[in-house]
């Protein structure tokens, strides 16, 4: 039967802005077993007074050397028995807001800068969890550029600016990013997506889903975070509405399955395939490659009659313009296969 | 109360490839009348024993010269009043597919070509009305490189091999095609979408939608064509399911109303805001500009507010990357927007 642990984010769980694989597990899981976490937002210091309680207050103070990246990360779990080559499946149980506000951040590196004179402002979002919305409830101009992660901005020394306009947008938590650690030695940037998760920032990820992806050293160093309140499937700005979020999983091993390049969530309805580039094109092109190669490995089918069914139903969606690295997801449709017999071999 | 016309698909309604303002209109309307009006598919030669009738079979047989460009469409139908800078609204009311049989071609300008050794295939699908799907039937490759469009592939002169995986495509009958006449004379290739509409190729153009463009003449001139069974969000080989479609549309004017760059769908839930552009980056920058103006305008909110709720919640996905120039729209939620009075000027 599967244990149920609890995973608080304090300074001894948390990380900031990059991953290591030399880091010590906070926890070590069997397949199966769930984990109640909490992941925190590196934005929360945009309105301390509604984002802040005293454990992220702490974890502020404690992280003073931010320089390397930007995302708040709980892990690593280390899996019992998982070896570089296993697929790992982090499924989503439930979700919930830790606290009921979140910013959203009109940022220097979002799509529309240039068009905004490269200014940044901040919007505060407030959460109604009984009607499942947020709604934009303050703005205020950044008083200098987000350069470094993590900076508190206290809030007499901002003119925060109601928004009076009433819009409601619907709530979809989710983890921006999630994964396994790498195999490279050495602090990698938490920034840019990799093929082992990290932030890949795809809205979809949400209670009933799962991520697979690929263990890269023994124990697999399974971390969530950089949780998001929405997001529209691109985060045009630089960032969707970033808040803190407990939530519940459960962490699945997964021996003898392939994988592909990169991670694949799992909707209940739909695979999602992703592709990452330095252009909206390129990422498209590997998303494309790999939803071929999955569909063709995983029904033994031919590479020409995925392409040509991909062409007719896959969906390729922006997933994020946000992270340097950008990325294309292709929605695949469960149901159009639904006669064929899956490869035993296959996630 | 609005009349209802007919126009058949016949050699005096159907143009192949090209759109020319000189062109004498098939049909004039009034602003709410109906046209049940047949579209045609450019690929129906694939398969000339399953996708033609007589109908077919003249119009291809009449179009000799089909060096200019792809697609077949029905029109231009005069809508009575209209003068440049109206906003025409061609709701679709009704689809149904003419003959139950429909291409998908594996292009040699399709996103994987180069994966494929730039080979061509053909699939042919048909479609269960009942079951409201479609399938592959059977494929064969193509003999010769796809370099004109409408050639006739007789049954005996390829080796069709039967697809015996049993795959269920949802139907999602489209128009690939559609809008009002080019203000600038002379012949406009049909290839690339156009501010006035032409091949934009969006899946979601389907029954219970509405079109909105620019009349850029006197008398708008209204077309639709390029019919689509199903298509994804990207159209990835370089084409959807094509084939032949009956429809019944609503042609409406709109007087004194403020339209963008590009065409807008309404589906109801969703504004879809579309941007082109020769690199998907473009086109998704365009599109994020167009839907922040559009909103901005719609609701006289600040553009600022649009971006962050747009960050949140709007969809940026692939319509097409087979048209040489691309194309990305955005979703826009109407709900987010619910308690917001709209602007009269705003379509």
């Amino acid at each position: 039967m599967s244990k149920v642990h609890k995973v608080e984010a304090n300074i001894e769980t948390v990380k900031w802005g990059y991953f290591d694989n030399s880091w010590e597990p906070i926890l070590e899981v069997e397949s199966g077993d769930i984990v109640d976490i909490e992941a925190l937002n590196h934005q929360s210091g945009d309105a301390p007074d509604l984002l802040f309680d005293e454990k992220i207050k702490e974890i502020y103070e404690h992280f003073t050397d931010r320089n390397m990246g930007d995302h708040l990360i709980t892990g690593p779990i280390y899996v019992k028995d998982a070896e570089p080559g296993d697929v790992i499946e982090i499924k989503i149980i439930d979700m919930k807001p830790r606290m009921n506000y979140g910013s959203q951040v009109l940022a220097n590196w979002g799509n529309l800068s240039n068009e905004f004179n490269r200014e940044e402002t901040i919007f505060i979002y407030e959460v109604d969890p009984d009607k499942n919305i947020t709604y934009p409830l303050f703005t205020y101009d950044y008083p200098r550029p987000i350069n470094a992660p993590g900076l508190v901005t206290e809030p007499g020394s901002v003119e925060r600016k109601p928004v009076k306009d009433k819009i409601t947008l619907p709530l979809n938590l989710h983890f921006g990013t999630a994964g396994v650690l790498p195999a490279k030695d050495g602090k990698i940037h938490s920034l840019e997506p990799k093929n082992f998760g990290g932030n890949f920032d795809n809205k979809n990820f949400v209670k009933g889903t799962s991520l697979y992806t690929r263990a890269q050293i023994n124990g697999a160093g399974v971390f969530v975070g950089d949780s998001h309140f929405a997001q529209g499937d691109g985060e045009l700005s630089g960032t969707g509405v970033e808040g803190s979020v407990n939530g519940r999983i459960q962490i699945n091993l997964h021996k003898n399955k392939k994988m592909f390049k990169n991670i694949i969530l799992d909707s209940g309805e739909h695979w999602e395939v992703h592709g990452y580039g330095h252009t909206l094109d390129l990422a498209a092109h590997e998303a494309a490659v790999e939803a071929v190669d999955f569909i063709s490995h995983r029904f033994n089918i031919s590479k020409e009659l995925v392409y040509s069914t991909l062409s007719a139903k896959g969906d390729f969606h922006i997933t994020q313009v946000a992270n340097g690295v950008k990325g294309v997801h292709c929605r695949i449709l469960k149901e159009a296969y639904k006669n064929l017999e899956a490869n035993d071999e296959s996630i």
